[in-house]
């Protein structure tokens, strides 16, 4: 119900369109990832964004189920691609520094990766979409994203860490100490948004942020897909309160983190099918949801224009 | 991930499509409405038919949106419908009888509506559909349901009666009273689902029920919409268990009926967006994360084929 109302109060008419869809998925490294916070090496962020340029990845299948076009933007994966048709290559870094010891990237790379987002939430609205997601790929990403989210909530980190692509309970262990260490290391310098994508957040987080703004900006309802999309949401919301007005909460994911920005963001999402996938993957599954709600707001007849009668008053025939 | 394994052991290959979908909408009436027990004049029934004919409801607006061919079966409409193109036209009565006072329909009128289900399942799966959805259409239509509901599961009237389209406080308690007589009355006549579509169901209900055993018989994966329709689902696995395999929960209705037949069923639905509109839009709905979920099961590349390196052993880099 709130997307039918919503796509109205976005696009100004009661006959607006949702039909070219397009879901954009931002890549990066993490310098976090020598605390040993992944059960899988740094290089699978590369190899999977090759794999997605070749067509084979979950987010490629289910983006060709739903009719959705696909965009990868390069923000700084740590393996050097090569230049690659469909690739947008927008590499600020080789990935993040450890943001145990240092912060994770300069206010530069930070601007620089918004902008990114920015960037890609126009050129979309420029191509003619109506309807955007986003996701991410990026090893190690649900650190950041876990230190965000106790940045923005609150919350201790045991609360919003979890096992991310598959840690086990030492791994799970070592995440929630990584957390706190970087919480106390930087608690100086968490007071706004952009203040925290410096010193705990990643390139792809930052540039997802842009991505949200841009999508307000540019009056485009846009489906956040799982936890670390949904961080970088919060933290465009934390900037400019009104972007909460464009958002869509796709799935629900099994990270404990995203509930409670979920909750912070005053989102129920339209799935909850227990995945904890990423890339984009949620956002693709319920686009046609939307799609289907915004056919049904804007072509449904009434009960009067089909000549049905009413309700027999009062209550119950 | 249900769904997945499903469609390979349904279709007994690992190359699988579901690209070709159709849902059918069986519309009858209700004697039982001469008790009070709907918000909308039985005359609705037979409007709501020519308003999918014409392709003002919302399930034409759903089935548009995911490519779903419509088809709609008059199996017992109290208004006599002309003959009209697209409508199937097997209507074995102008509706059941009151069951508060008599069996809704005699054997061969029950015999006759699970006929045309299976009719229609065959015919989906001869002019090559390879997912199919029911659903329905029938003013008065949840009062049936909850006695059957009832009878199936044992539960007092109480617990399964909700206000279907709108019934207020009279209404429901109206309801609740109806079926708690219909029970009383019928109570040695529901040994068996045959029976107790004879005593107290419906010939839309009947037909939705051969309409599984025909999906079932005809190896094809099924999506059931809300309550009326899972209520038919149910008598169909209570007839032949194994029907169970085909069967797919689109979504969880507001009915508070639903929930214990999915209960029975083991089956935890796709959505739950509070909806309890009926017309098999519940099925339209969830039909394209079933074939999503198809697409990504026989075409996703493994992390061996797509070059990606595999978890660093054991746990956690």
């Amino acid at each position: 119900m709130c997307a039918f109302v919503a796509g109205a109060g976005i696009f100004r008419t009661l006959s607006f369109s949702l039909e070219r869809v397009r879901i954009v998925v931002f890549a990066a490294d993490h310098g976090v990832c020598a605390e040993g916070v992944s059960a899988y090496p740094q290089s699978v962020t590369g190899q999977m964004v090759l794999n997605f340029l070749g067509g084979g990845a979950a987010i490629n299948c289910l983006a060709q189920a739903g009719g959705i076009d696909l965009q990868v933007v390069d923000v700084g994966v740590a393996t050097s691609l090569p230049p690659l048709e469909n690739l947008v290559q927008r590499r600020i870094a080789p990935g993040t520094r450890n943001f145990c010891i240092e912060p994770a990237m300069t206010a530069d790379e930070m601007l620089s990766a918004v902008h990114v987002g920015i960037e890609m939430a126009e050129q979309a609205a420029a191509d003619g979409y109506d309807l955007l997601g986003f996701g991410e790929i990026g090893i190690g990403n649900t650190t950041p994203a876990s230190a965000l989210t106790a940045a923005l909530t609150g919350l201790p980190a045991v609360a919003v860490v979890g096992r991310g692509a598959g840690a086990d309970d030492t791994c799970l262990a070592r995440k929630i100490s990584v957390v706190e260490r970087a919480l106390a290391l930087h608690s100086q310098s968490l007071k706004d948004p952009l203040e925290m994508l410096i010193h705990i957040g990643g390139l792809e987080i930052a540039a997802m942020t842009g991505f949200c703004l841009g999508c307000a900006a540019n009056r485009r309802p846009v489906l956040m897909d799982g936890f670390i999309a949904t961080c970088a949401a919060a933290l465009a919301v934390r900037m400019h309160s009104s972007v909460q007005d464009y958002l869509f909460a796709s799935h629900g994911s099994v990270e404990p983190g995203h509930r409670h920005l979920l909750a912070l963001l005053g989102q129920r999402p339209l799935l909850d099918l227990e995945m904890r996938l990423g890339e984009g993957t949620g956002a693709a599954l319920s686009m046609k949801l939307v799609q289907a709600a915004a056919v049904a707001f804007t072509r449904m007849s009434t009960f009067s224009s089909a000549g049905v009668s009413g309700r027999t008053t009062p209550g119950c025939a």
